[in-house]
Parts: C-alpha cells; sequence; structure tokens
C-alpha cells in the first residue's frame, strides 16, 4: 500500500507514449492545451490611444479656451498636429494626434459656438494609453501547455492567431464491471442496482471537453473481462473500469491485468474512499485504471488521479489549488490511519461544514457539495476554525 | 448611473417571457438545468449489503470455527440463512444472508480444511449498509433547478430517469462594433486593432454549453447597426454588442436601442471596470446588452450580469459563492469613488495577490488571474491578511 502523494508521483512521472500535435481554428481551442507559445506579433496597444472619449490637447494649454481642428474617430488616423490653442475630439479607442499629451474627458468640457471648447475640470491622468504599455511586440504572452480559457481565446485573436497548435486529446474507453449492475432504463431486481459510476465517469471525462467510448456492463467472468479490458486498450490510451479490484473471489481484474502484460504501478492506496484505486500500463504506453465500484470512490480518485494523467496527455501540467479554508464546526473521526476525504459544503462566508456522508457507497453523498477536505492521517479531532484544505469539486 | 447591487436585482427581477422545456436522454443532461424534481425510485441500498469482501454470521458466533455454507456474489441474492455455527463468504455489495448481523472482512479471515473458517480479529463495524439507510424510496434527491453535473449524473442513473426533462436554453447572438476593429486572421493598419472581445464572448458562453450565433463587426453607422441590432434581436433571445454605449460621437448604441423601442434598465454602474454596461429589453421579452469594448470590462461584466440572466433562462438561480481569503499583500488605491473589480492571483496557502493590471484595455490582464476581487466603494487601503470577497473566473 502506497501513499496518497507517492500513488499521484507516479501518475506525474510515469512515461507517456509519444504527444501528438494538430493545427485548429482558434475559435475552437476551449479546454484544449496550447503546444506553441503565444507571442505578440505587435506592440499593444500599437499606438497611443485614447483611454475616453473627449478632446486631446497639450496640457499646458487647458486653461485657455481651445479651437477644435479635427474629429478622431477610432479606426483612424488624426491628419493634424496639435498646436498651441488647438485640440482635437477624440473617440475611445483612436490615436492621439502628434503634439498632444493628454485627453480631457467629455463630461469635463463645454462646447462653445464657433468650434471652441472649454474645459470645466482639470485632469491628474493622461487618458492615454501609451503605445506598447500593456505588451511589446515579440513579448511572450501565453506559454506552451496553457489549457485555454475564454481570456485566452480573447488574447489569441488580438495576436493574430485565428490557427493554434495544440495537443491531441487521449482516446478514453469506460466501462463497469459486476453481475449485481443493470443499465439506468431497467427495474433492478431484488440483489441488483443500476450502473451509475460508468455514467458519472463519462461525465466527468466528458468536463474535460473529451467523448470517451463506453464499452457496456461486464459480467463478474473472467474470459468476458479479459476480451473487454483487451479490448478498450487496444482502441484507447487510457482505459478506466469500475469495480472488481477488492478483494472478492470476483474481484479478476488484477489477475487479468498480469494475464495481458500489464505493469501494475500501484493497487492500494492509504486514501479513503478509494483504498484499492489500481493503476497499470503496458509496453506500449496504454494506461488502464481499476476504481472501485463504489460512486464516490470512483467520482473522487477520478478527480484526484486520473485527470492529472489526462491532462498530462493533454500537454498541461494539472495542479489545481487546493483552497484553504476555516472549519465552520468542530471535526472528529475515529481511526486516522488514512487520508480520508470528506466532502464539505461553504456557507457565505467561506465556512466549511461536512455534509451529511455515510462512506463510499452513499450516491447522493456529494450532490450538495462545494468539494472535499483532506483529512491527513494520524488526525482524529479539528476544530472550528482550524484551516483545512479543500479541493473543490 | 446605479449601484452593481441594483443591476443584479434587475437582472434577478426582470419579467422573463414563458420558459420551455425539452425531454432529453441523461447522459447528455451535462450543464443542462432539471425542470422536475428528482426521487429514489426504490430504497437506497435496496436490500441490506456487505459493505466489505468478507464472511456474514452471527457476531456473537465469531470466536469460534465456523463451517461455510454458501458463496453469495454481488447481483445474486442468499439460498441459504444463517444459524449458529455457520458464515457465508460474501462479496462486496451482495446481499446480507437472513439470520447473519456481521461481516468479517477477508482480511482477518484464515481458511481451515473442510470448509471452515476462522477469525483473527473482532470487528467493531457490522460491516453492514443497511436497507434505505442512505434513502428511502420516493425521497426527494435532487431539485428542480438544479445544473447537472457528473455527480448529478450518477443519481439520474441510479434513481433510473433514462429521460429527464429540463429547460430550454435561450439562444444568444454577438457581436461587436467599431470601425478599428479587423477580424484574427488580417494583419490590422495602423490606428486598427483585431476583433477580440466577440471571440471571448463567444467562448464564455460555450463555457455554459451553449453555442450563440456569431454577426462579426459591424461598422460605426446608425443603419448598419440598426439593422443588426433588430436582425440579431428578432433571431435571439439575448443579443450582446461590445462597443458604440459609451458618451464617444460614434456611440449610437443607446439611442438606437430608444428607436427599437427597448426599455433601457440600466446604462451605467457604478462600477470598475464597466461602467457603460447597458442592459435593455423590449415588449416581447427579448433582451439585449451594450457592454464597453475593453476585453476586460466586457469578460468580467458577462460573468457578473450575463450568467445569472443566460441562467434564468435555463431554470437556474446562479449565485456563486464568493471565497472570503486574505490578502498576501497590502493594496492601496487613489480613487474610491466606484466598486472596483481587481485580477487577483492565489499563492498555495490561498493568499491573494493583485496581478500586474494597466486597466480595462490590458488585453492580458486576466491571463494569469485565479479570479477577481471585489473593492467595496469607499475603500482605498486594505492591509495584508484582510479577507477580500473573490469572485473565481
Amino acid at each position: 500500500m502506497i501513499s496518497f502523494e507517492e500513488a499521484l508521483t507516479k501518475i506525474f512521472e510515469v512515461r507517456l507514449p509519444a504527444i501528438n500535435f494538430e493545427k485548429i481554428n482558434f475559435i475552437t481551442g476551449l479546454q484544449r492545451v496550447l503546444a506553441e507559445n503565444i507571442l505578440f506579433d505587435m506592440d499593444m496597444p500599437p499606438f497611443d490611444k485614447s483611454a475616453m472619449d473627449g478632446y486631446a490637447c497639450r496640457k499646458q494649454d487647458i486653461f485657455t479656451e481651445m479651437e477644435v481642428i479635427e474629429l478622431i474617430p477610432a479606426g483612424k488616423f488624426p491628419e493634424k498636429a496639435i498646436i498651441k490653442g488647438q485640440c482635437s475630439k477624440i473617440m475611445t479607442g483612436a490615436p492621439i494626434p502628434t503634439g498632444a499629451d493628454c485627453v480631457i474627458m467629455v463630461e469635463h468640457t463645454e462646447e462653445l459656438p464657433d468650434h471652441k471648447i472649454k474645459f470645466l475640470k482639470d485632469s491628474t491622468k493622461t487618458n492615454i494609453t501609451f503605445k506598447a504599455s500593456d505588451a511589446k511586440k515579440g513579448e511572450l504572452v501565453i506559454s506552451k501547455g496553457t489549457l485555454i480559457k475564454p481570456q485566452h481565446i480573447a488574447v489569441l485573436a488580438t495576436t493574430g492567431y485565428p490557427e493554434i497548435l495544440v495537443y491531441k486529446k487521449p482516446t478514453i474507453g469506460i466501462f463497469s464491471t459486476g453481475d449485481e449492475l443493470v443499465e439506468p432504463h431497467l427495474k433492478p431486481e431484488p440483489s441488483q442496482i443500476r450502473n451509475s459510476n460508468a455514467y458519472q465517469l463519462l461525465s466527468q471525462v466528458k468536463t474535460l471537453g473529451i467523448d470517451a467510448v463506453y464499452y457496456g456492463i461486464v459480467k463478474d467472468q473472467p474470459e468476458l473481462l479479459y476480451n473487454m479490458i483487451s479490448k478498450s486498450i487496444s482502441e484507447n490510451d487510457i482505459t478506466i473500469l469500475t469495480g472488481g479490484v477488492s478483494m472478492g473471489d470476483y474481484d479478476y481484474v488484477p489477475k487479468i491485468f498480469d494475464q495481458l502484460g500489464l505493469h501494475t504501478l500501484f493497487d492500494r492506496i492509504a486514501i479513503q474512499p478509494g483504498r484499492p484505486s489500481t493503476f497499470a500500463i503496458n509496453g506500449s504506453g496504454k494506461f488502464c485504471f481499476g476504481l472501485p465500484g463504489n460512486p464516490v470512490s470512483s467520482f473522487l480518485q477520478f478527480e484526484l488521479l486520473i485527470k492529472p494523467l489526462i491532462y498530462r496527455f493533454m500537454g498541461h501540467i494539472y495542479e489545481p489549488k487546493n483552497l484553504f479554508l476555516p472549519l465552520g464546526a468542530d471535526f472528529e473521526r475515529k481511526k486516522s490511519e488514512k487520508l480520508s476525504l470528506i466532502p464539505v459544503k461553504f456557507n457565505d462566508k467561506s465556512e466549511v461544514f461536512p455534509v451529511e456522508y455515510h462512506g463510499s457507497g452513499h450516491i447522493n453523498a456529494l450532490i450538495g457539495a462545494d468539494g472535499v477536505i483532506f483529512i491527513p492521517k494520524g488526525l482524529t479531532n479539528l476544530s472550528k476554525g482550524d484551516l483545512v484544505n479543500v479541493r473543490q469539486i
């Protein structure tokens, strides 16, 4: 049995097969990972630009009436330079005319007859955004390995990357194992339950922008399991199955991993829930996870262990920042031999409260949870106000 | 000019048109909002169930050798009842046989010849998950109005809702305005910049699972703007445009809203960035947002104001919990007339640090930000350690 930290290290250090790239339209780039650095192809802003609608003039002139010599809309270069006693009306985003060193905002001006203007108020600001003040041509703005969010799309548009190089997504196969499982549209017989884990996992993968292949429910029979694991491994980069990894007589998965020549990197983690989580690799760099059959275990071990591996395939180092928030009530547990994950809710002061949680089979335990907290090995008691390590879910 | 809180109240209280529903396969339910309550159709678990691989027996017998009378796999009902001196080998998830009141885990047992077994260790736990201990048949598990995440998909599978009733998504039209804009694949002339806002907004909408319609760049000409706003309003529930809402000579949008018979609910908010954000509605319940042309303003006002309206259309009350985290350094600003939004990063102790931020036009300001903090009106100075209100982005 290894610690959770050791298991995570294996996920981050295991050798991946050669990673592939593809060129895509930047508009479809959300949730993809950049395989190239993005540089500014021009200064930002590319010219001295007005930050206001107003009048561009010389600061030293602002207490005299001034003649308005030009109207400068955004998108057009000024035709006239400003000299003493002159100003140009200028729109937000338009280039500053030569000779002007400030913009007085329109709200602080009064129009007079004959294209004259007077200023009602001085301004301490220039209201000019100077050329290259945000970034210089050639400057790195988004690094290779960045997971693309909407704010990156804006930068890709601005920097002129209508096509971007991204890492290919891994292919993922998912199935559930267990004689007790039936599909959701069926009414279970007594002793049966409906298959929930596979659909939860398909959805978890979908939140990463990946459509996994679903292979159904596999009965607890060694040949069927052997064939399905073999098929999924041959067809996908990563296989995720649930059930069949514990100590029962019908838990054939570990043995079949051996028969298939998979090298098991871990099969027990000192964590609750999720202890029998199993991770194996074959000689061609195909990965297989065996997750426990309980829905809370399966959900959390996907979040903690599988997500980082999927992101590694996509060229991204996934290290979500855990939050440190205060407990809203005392917490106590009986045993402390393992790292425990406890589902919690936050109130509107960001205080953390455990939600009702009966254990790893408690199907609706995560419904109202905002996250899980990590209770380290050896710790049984925590007090209201103690900062706890929270992973948002 | 109204406060941000007043603007938000208008978003939450404005009357929506009739909301529509549709039935969908639950597997496609991610990011949709339930339009029905979800109830358990059976007790959970539906039978007394073993939480372990082990031996089911009578607690009072565990210090004697016992005869193993049956093997009970998951998915099968036991055929034999347990009496004194007997036990049945049982797998995780399998039904507990009549007469047994505990399960001893397999790791704490030793097999003897002739189907006998002895227990090496007592257990304080029963290792039985009792029928209906997680939920009772008929119990409400997910409420109407819930935004569906992977953990809900697991519950929908378990409770037997292969089809679910959800709210329809609103249709959304997006365009940018401004003579200075060119599309990302073009090299801007001097005085021009590339259109970034529309693509950022399309992506922000996409993160909600909605494909908006993009109508391109509209020049600063009243007829063109009139026609495009009119077209987008007739074709969509919500129209979002950027630019043209400020005080400039070419900012035609407010006037066109009037000409189109739109009722403007607000056009100035005491917030920085995003002051000229405009929100209008017509008599048929069509909505139109005019956002400032700067990318940081546009991004943040979408997050703060438009997202809640989109979710209202989808039947969901969007009230993300702001986090309260400590500042990692002193903070100071010169003016305090408005509520300010400042982009920040968290370190791994959840301390908050402002990122480099030159103002609402700073295209790459949000690239490295984990969130924004709200600095209330009237406040100029904050000290390291003060708790600040953080919205994650």
